[in-house]
């Protein structure tokens, strides 16, 4: 069995990231979507509020497990017999990060290969920061993330009541 | 009439941004310069400060309306019957922000167009956070930033007694 | 009366060019679509027909007229009276190279400004390269070029009888 | 059967080429490695000399099929029965090329996925007209291209006798 | 006496600084190596503990002075006899904040000239950032920073008893 | 002695070439400004037309020497005792290639380093195609080309009597 895992922010999950993911899930037999957070960034959501909004979200896709990991993502891979790590390069800014990523990881276990897919959607400018922009100022974020999640974000950010 | 808005954090403004509001100033009949901060940069002047160092460096420029707002620009935009936001690109850097902005911003309203001018001071180096360093370190910054304003800038810095 | 110039090879139109063209003659009065050259490039479509496929293609665009120049596009602006140039930016690729375009037209006129666009349609990498690798390999371009040429790009290929 | 298909000028084949050819191998079934020009580019090689090549020292990889195609790669796959493309990505300057080529692929079949691979290389900025550079000028390419074809190359060059 | 400075954070040091340091130290005769910090960068280390560890990592090349600044790196160079400012570039990312920063220089004192060297290091995707985020999470990080520092890193991170 | 090379096509020698050699004449004991050409670039002067124009614009530097080479920059290094290449990075569009040229020269020679100037001049946008394409136009080059060398240029194109 092909496993792979896609790690990120999801801070929170955008249409980007669904385009990623089920294109990735349609390569691999078990694709794990999973959680990870660096040491610099700092996030708006929990932990598990981004794994109850993906889990939300991917429910539909059968070959999806959502988790999460504190660890570096080379040894959650390891620890769940996965081989391929899957990312997304969106633009330039982007290429640098995950050229160094690449090679660190490669460095930790040259069994586990990355590959990269860029994204398809025509929306691939993109990100978790412009979303959280919008919805700050109360603007339309529908176009951005999944339709089951916005209330999920629009309540993060003004205690509204609905 | 044609009005266009040029939006920034102007931390203070420098002659980079001078060029640019020139420049615009000359193509419509009313360019609204409008402070406008996004959320996570934190700022070292206040807006009203910013504004004062907008309306004395601008003074002479008939056709300059300055402003500050706490919305989204293209609100701003709509609110005041403007159809043009003005964007200078200085950089590579500033490239996949720009791009990603104007898409935000084109899917919030079609009908409010981005026009993107190149620097054309050969100082087109210069940011705010650069000036910072130099006024920090006690440094000349009277090459980057308007001469009306130079006083304002170090004082901020140094609260020393002129 | 504000007018401006877009200039570009145009070998052959895309819908790439024809996105800027409908926003840059929304701001303007009057826009030159002029086809011309550099030094280097060597063309598919003659300069007439280039000029018939813009003919066909911007017909129903009122205050359009479309053109050609052998001279630097500076001097076909002075000629016509035309204060405004106009340039899309699809890439990072092209950064530089308008970028130095603009450096260059500015110093032979700083009368005349540069304002650049940023691509609209979500097909932004379409370049007439690509478009006619496609037609060389007899595959589909109707998503690429506007339906008014699409027989005239594809015949010129492959001289078939239509 | 999990199939993907790794085009390229392979014009001649590099130790860059090899790297992600075997990476790429360890992760399908069956991969095909196509000889494949696009119009602009000028071949040092023929088609049978770089397939000959590809033969020569691919020949240990035992999922490795060679082969050409004057049609574009989306059709050598579909006609092939291939879902996955794969692609190198050695540094900023292929990415714009890269991502125009993947919209275009996925245009003309959306089941069809492109794959990209960073390079692991140390050599990763070696590129086939670098080393025809270095050849040209007598100067040593064994850290470049595989062994089994140095000969090759340097022949081409200079007609020598060996 | 040709002297040359080479500031940085090193926070802490890697084999790339290392890299670059040998090889500027070779092309001078003396060359100083200068823990500088600019407004913005939130440090690791103390100042002295990355004096005291560019002192370790460097006590074999003869031509070295280990030292810091908390003024302009070019005041250093002023007050200490440098007309060499040398700078490392790692990637494209590093370009435009490099460019800057050669052209504040340059205004500040046109005696003063920047050189650059291209990382020549097999890892030259190596960062600080990078380094912390592996032994934050207690990975080998033997590769990217020099032995003689390895414990030191390690023990700022975790504060555990060696 | 120190010595330096600064290879290049100089077809022809602009502004930012000489910057880039005054600076680094001033860096070196002595400096050789060599007519080097690659492959593919075809130029529109010969070599010995391009040894004169360099000869005359740089008379008055007195640790200038003019000269060319059919063989690798490296080699001509070797072969006079050269210590030091320097190259110009102008943007991010050099930024690959010299990358690429520094790597495949330091492994052709370790002993010779690499130093990479930034332009100084305000017209870093210089580019020998830019001018011939003004010149072609029978523009003002003067902005671009040392003043003792526009009537060459202007010459070679217009054939023209003076």
């Amino acid at each position: 069995m092909i496993k792979a895992v896609y790690p990120g922010s999801f801070d929170p999950i955008t249409i980007g990231h669904v385009d990623i993911i089920k294109r990735a899930a349609s390569l691999v037999d078990e694709l794990h979507v999973v959680v990870a957070d660096n040491l610099t960034k700092k996030k708006t959501f929990t932990t598990q509020e981004r794994i109850d909004m993906l889990k939300l979200v991917l429910k539909d896709i059968p070959n999806i497990v959502v988790s999460s990991t504190t660890d570096l993502v080379i040894r959650y891979a390891e620890n769940n017999n996965i081989g391929i790590l899957v990312r997304g390069l969106r633009n330039i800014q982007d290429y640098e990060n995950e050229y160094a990523l690449y090679q660190f990881n490669r460095n930790l276990n040259k069994e586990i290969e990355t590959i990269i897919l860029f994204p398809s959607s025509k929306n691939h400018f993109v990100s978790s920061s412009g979303i959280k922009e919008l919805v700050y100022h109360h603007a339309d974020i529908s176009l951005y993330v999944p339709h089951e999640i916005i209330d999920l974000v629009e309540t993060k950010f003004h205690k509204k009541d609905k």
